[in-house]
């Protein structure tokens, strides 16, 4: 069986075109550029249509590592998983996290599974199956197929779901018109919803979760079908799905292990809480982590509840036409996670449809162990 | 000596008309109107100078006291104390506190101190002395008055001093500078930071946690002067200083308790937990409260740190022009209340110059004692 | 034949709750306040689903006129027609036009048509019915009911047809739902577009614009559909729509006179001059107007073109997340019209859904005749 | 006496990414990359401290064409002067221009001066320096090299000058501090207006619009001083002031005149016509050019006129805590320029402090002569 070594680096940034921090790690050999397989990052946009401090970040980080890798940026991009979420609204703090990835033997005393991570694409989709079932299927396939990549064969081990996926512009839309297509909706905007609800549906459909024959009409309406650990990022640049899955293996060798739970709602402490217990870290609260375990990152989703109450008390986050609810989102629940975690520096997405249930969220914790 | 009785009745809205609520309460005997001293509110408004959610919501509120009061809707805005904090930004919910005082018997086997109110006023202030040594003074004064009006003599007492004070607007600078006087700024949204701070720094010199000797260059400039009970909010509808002293007295016959604690900055869970806490709740994180205990609402601010981070990470709440600081630290704040306290509807105020340290806030708890 | 005599008085507010300057006019006698038939208005909100400022305009002129009118504040509200336009962008300045009718001898010697007003309402509506069929061929019906009301018969008489009608919120899409019925939207904003998009579209059926025969997906979708003089708000205050429907007639003893064009997008210079030019008025442009002629207002819709292009050039209107496409488009018309007119005091809204072609809009000015 | 051919390109972008347009440009021979002195562009970003649109596109232009240039992209950014304005609010829409300038034999028969560019830096800024009037007198001076560079004697053939100036940040602020010097603000926001008007100060000073005796408290106060051809951008890029001087010489070969007028306040329709006129081009008013000359752009500045009017009405741009005062502005003016050039691909940016008169600004206007 092969066996990896997973590398977790969670680096500051100074702006969305930041990129001293990677290459200062790399030119200290802390970071062999080859062996990057992924890039999340939280970037100062509003994480809307027009947020292009997300493409920008890329863009820069692609220029940054071509020579390294010996590469074009453009062949970067291929290669590496960029997931950049934008939006650090109230106390989250701009920041990547890069996943590196080695074949590597695991240490005969190595005890319990360690974090693994594995990656896949859907074929490219047409703009009328943004949103709907073939995105859901395709997504369910991609997800099979990285937990494969990640030697990760039990549901049970999968911890987070990482899934970037394609939006609708005016063009795209009218491309479907024009070969007599009508699209889910012709709102680019509304359509970044669509994409990552249907992307969030494929992986409970290949987690399990939930049974595998969700209509169209289901998406962004069954909100009580969802996925516990899919986390689905919207971006115009692609128009196929890109999986990274995120688990703990027995194949892995990494110093790492990760744990997530589910937020039922936006105010759900005990559930962040719960995660960060779930890999020995106890709630932050200023109190230091167990010894032996050491704080890295969270990653959650977090989304106005669409019914518009948070236990049953209204919030105004839908209806606010200065703000999108989005920004709402990420603030509020990056104020509770960044309090129990003790740092802003967590990575907290917008956008949850399907997602946990309707209003909350996964919430996944990746700790060090240094023991 | 004269004892009292003070209620407190958190109550939701549907808006910043919304005075549905109160009117039933009244309606069932449960509030005598006559008894209203102060009403705090949380309105849907951005907070900002162009916030007119505030003053729609002081209208509707004296439009439907006046008849119950028997007074014309501006003589009940003389008689009560209104103030509305505008933003309800994340999952923080709109509602009104409605605090009542009437004379009162204290029963022989009451125990412990109880919830007191005080209130008292400045005179009006002259535009160049907002933000300024005159307004501290002036304020510190009224301070003391309102202690005196709650009956409380010990500053260790005061929990939360709710201040409501002016701005100033085009006329008002242009008014001063006809007389030959410069204000302090000339930005209405400026000043209103200015005022706050200056009213905090008059709360800190009355109870001691400073010396008197403040100058007008340490407001907004020397953050390591504040008050851990301040709290305040400029408005554009009055020229002078309204004060409102919460704490808890020997005298009180009421069936609430005050407590609190400061945060230190925007993340510091383990202050909230301590307010909490202070008055026999324990925290949140879905638990049940203590037996005999029920929470009724925090009274908080939130800024956003002006050195630019949050424990040595960077933020970026000072550096967006598209959504208000104010509305970034109530919205990350607001989450982390919400969580702790399991509701969104807390009072989280923004704007916390001098009120706590730099980038935190004071962060109050009352409860009610059921046993 | 019943003549009538319409005054139209254009008041600058100094804030969303300011009645000020319309107490003064009626204090002097100049408005009767039984004569008041219509006021519409240029708030300072956002013109979104959470403008507050509408209803506290409304609130504000409703106590202030209830006594002078005899009724309660409720009662005002049912007898005039309130039309609050939220959003003063740019350099679009707050006022209020209110509009007059009295029976009234039309002067032997008077030439010309001059203007006239009629209002009419539809019944209810069920959410379900907005943004569809019902909701247009009811509101062709009003249309045409308010022609009567205003002594109008020839359609092209009809200059500018203002209607205020309804939008969805969670509750009226629950209250469908549960009855089995689904909405053309759940989006609350979204519901604001599809009403007017309607109620316009009843307009242009009732003046025979289009044909009667819209179909329910029509609306939104056909923009080659639309009416030339439609104007229409949508409000969360009401379940029906109300009609004011603005025209030239042979029985108006008014001083005032109506005209229109139609923008084709949203820079029509070209436009904007010939509605100014077909009441008399020459163009702005700091020149005078022609003797005897007097500018009072200008009526117009605004909208971001749908196709995101304006003259085949990018617009990014529809993909800022930070500001709402309505907002950007009130502050461009609205800087044109403001120029050509030589005064930001113009009554311009956005959302011009089939009112006007995709991305243009109705503009209407009214002159005075002073000869 | 060296004469030179300036070229004038107007692109329109696809995001601020987007090079392609002048690549292909580049590609067909139409542009040589050696003869690029400058590119003005406007970007889809919000204009203040956090539009990262604006480096993105100086980052992406520099990488384009530093294959081209045989440069670093470090080395070309210090070669071409880059000046991004965000903010394409309203109708604008996001484009590049591109100036080239090459020596070339100014033909015999060739009548009127012609359009000219030069350029000129001044020193690196102290950051206590900026807003002041260190910034004002070396600007001056760099100005007047900068006519020398364009060929140009005479002030009154300069009609615009494009200005790039730095702003302050946190850290530029603490490091004037620790050295025991104030700045003019500690605000990154606020030292972006102190910066652009001191620029614009130091542009008057040197055409002799005003005398030279400016002192640091007339900056953002004294709004009767102003040049009436400055436009200056704050950038966090640089700490000196980069200058760009547009005019007409006798020296020049090129196909295209320059000329201006100032825009009186934000709704000037009459001054936009005259800057129109000035270079031959009928009022746009849909009406085609006179023949002969050809529409290029208009570069103009805007402004929310600091006494809160436009022509004695209200305005609200000031204290809109939502979107901020230059965004509107930029939306408002640009709505009226794009109107009366008949296209929204024009140069409008904000923030014209000192650069015409209060809430007005200059407006150049150039044209192509193809006879």
């Amino acid at each position: 069986m092969r066996t990896t070594s997973v590398g977790v680096f969670k680096i500051a940034t100074k702006g969305p075109g930041d990129v001293s921090g990677l290459m200062s790690l790399i030119g200290s050999g802390a970071i062999d550029p080859a062996s990057i397989l992924a890039i999340l990052g939280k970037t100062e946009g509003n994480g809307g249509v027009n947020d292009f401090t997300r493409e920008y970040a890329v863009a820069a980080l692609c220029a940054a590592l071509a020579p390294k890798l010996g590469l074009t940026p453009h062949a970067v991009e291929q290669r590496i998983a960029f997931v950049m979420s934008g939006g650090t609204e109230g106390v989250l703090s701009p920041h990547i996290t890069v996943f590196t990835r080695r074949e590597a033997e695991r240490p005969a005393n190595m005890s319990g599974k360690r974090l693994s991570i594995g990656m896949a694409q859907t074929r490219d989709f047409l703009p009328e199956e943004l949103g709907r079932s073939a995105q859901i299927t395709e997504t369910a396939k991609a997800v099979k197929a990285a937990m494969e990549d990640a030697g990760i064969s039990d549901a049970s081990d999968v911890h987070f779901v990482q899934i970037k996926c394609p939006l609708l512009t005016s063009e795209r839309v009218e491309a479907a018109a024009a070969r007599g297509h009508k699209t889910a909706t012709i709102s680019a905007y509304g359509s970044m919803a669509y994409s990552r609800g249907a992307s969030a549906l494929g992986v409970a459909v290949a987690l399990g979760e939930i049974a595998a024959d969700v209509r169209d009409e289901d998406v962004l309406r069954r909100y009580d079908l969802f996925s516990k650990v899919a986390s689905t990022s919207s971006g115009i640049e692609l128009m196929h799905n890109v999986v990274i899955v995120l688990g703990n293996s027995g194949a892995s060798a990494s110093e790492f292990e990760i744990g997530h739970a589910v937020m039922s709602d936006a105010i759900d402490a005990a559930a962040v809480t719960e995660a960060l217990n779930s890999v020995g870290l106890s709630v932050g609260l200023g109190a230091p982590a167990k010894a032996g375990r050491e704080f890295v990152n969270v990653l959650a989703k977090a989304e106005a509840s669409p019914d518009g109450t948070v236990r049953g008390l209204r919030h105004t986050m839908l209806e606010d036409t200065d703000i999108s609810s989005t920004r709402h989102a990420r603030a509020a629940v990056g104020g509770l996670i960044a309090g129990l975690a003790a740092t802003g520096a967590v990575y907290v997405s917008g956008g949850a449809e399907h997602q946990g249930p309707a209003g909350g969220g996964p919430v996944a914790v990746i700790a060090r162990l240094s023991d």
